[in-house]
């Protein structure tokens, strides 16, 4: 997968042992991804790393080449385990020290009596990085060249997206359309894959699921074009009508 | 990070484009993780892919080298976008058919006359793969090298792990101690670090929280000795003791 003009598209790189060990459920992925959507950005791979500083820097470098955003989330707090910031530094070869603008938000945050050495620490960051500003805890994220540094608490990074969104060029939002059927997917794997031959430029998704005891499928269809989303919905619901299958 | 004969390790693909668009949230992460650190084993990174064939042979076969076990979720359904079967069997050079053992213990399942061709596909994988037996739904799983195959669905999924164990030689389990404090990040950081400092082959995590309005730290500390663990709590809860703050 080679970054091209054409591709919209983005990776997220989610930086903590508390992920990995199973301790913490991600809830990010999700949030960062509807965002995306919203901005006509298709997020193309997911990344969890654990806090150790070569595995960070590998990882971006890999990264930040192959998709046009890069979002890390974790690692910008005040603790010894917090080394997003310094490993984001070395993998760019960046100076990384105090961030003048960041110090200035956070001082004035906490007040010049409060500002402890740990929450200085959050001041620390590529000297010349952007500001991803926070309004609900102060401490900012930064970006440098496509990759953009948010925090771990996911009500921190929801309240940051919407300020981030000018700085993302988004391409065609994706637009879907679901479908839910109460049947099997052995059922309609048949008419569906031809359907996805039919409509090569719309991404048809087969989801089983198990509600209340009951099986079912939502097919999803996914696409910049409404006009396509719209065509094959209908054939769709031509070969679920056939086949005499309830729709729920 | 190189392949030992060391290091017990693993790593996670999820392959699913419902993942990525936020639709589906994975819980899968958190299940193998809990398993797998029970059988000594440490998961060191997650990728999530998308549903295409290029990028989960290119991943397959990156980190199939890095990692001593890896776990594949996703894609071994019955309908057209089901393609790990067939991605994983030439990410290896195998030939690709319908596996005898699987075909004869679908066939069991569903009976003969019910065996449809979506049901049939469930059988087609790496014709000389192992087989991970599934009580609960009968389409299996497989095991090709140190790559494991496993579904999607999160109840299934579950139902498989215990049957895998035995597959799985794990090394010195890992062990975790929390203390939960009431107190801020910053305030503790600097002794905090001077712990992990003392006690190198623990690690020592932060995570901040808000609960019922309150915030909160946790400190958890891991690792695969008790007596450091141990020995790592009365540090920690010796200079919280001095600093007056509450554990929750």
């Amino acid at each position: 997968m080679k970054k091209t003009k054409e591709k919209v598209n983005a990776a997220i790189i989610i930086i903590g042992n508390e992920i990995l060990s199973g301790r913490t459920q991600d809830v990010n992925v999700a949030a960062i991804s509807f965002w995306l959507n919203e901005l006509g950005v298709k997020l193309e791979e997911v990344r969890v790393i654990p806090d150790i500083e070569t595995s960070i820097i590998e990882t971006i470098n890999e990264v930040r080449k192959k998709f046009k955003y890069v979002f890390t989330t974790g690692g910008i707090g005040p603790t010894h385990d917090d080394i997003t910031s310094q490993s984001i530094a070395k993998a760019f070869n960046l100076k990384y020290g105090y961030h003048k603008e960041a110090y200035a938000i956070l001082e004035k945050y906490y007040g010049k009596a409060k500002f402890s050495s740990g929450r200085k620490k959050m001041a620390m960051m590529p000297i010349k990085a952007s500001l991803i500003l926070n309004s609900s805890s102060g401490a900012p994220g930064f970006i440098v060249d496509n990759v953009y540094s948010l925090p771990g608490v996911p009500s921190i990074l929801k309240s940051m997206l919407g300020g981030l969104s000018s700085k993302i060029k988004g391409g065609k939002k994706i637009l879907s359309k679901t479908i839910s059927v109460r049947t099997i997917e052995s059922e309609i794997a048949k008419p569906l894959a031809n359907v996805q031959l039919k409509f090569k430029k719309v991404d048809i998704g087969s989801y089983p699921f198990f509600k209340q005891g009951k099986v079912g499928v939502s097919i999803v269809i996914r696409s910049t074009e409404q006009n396509l989303i719209f065509d094959c919905y209908k054939d769709i619901k031509d070969f679920i009508k056939k086949k005499k299958i309830e729709t729920i």
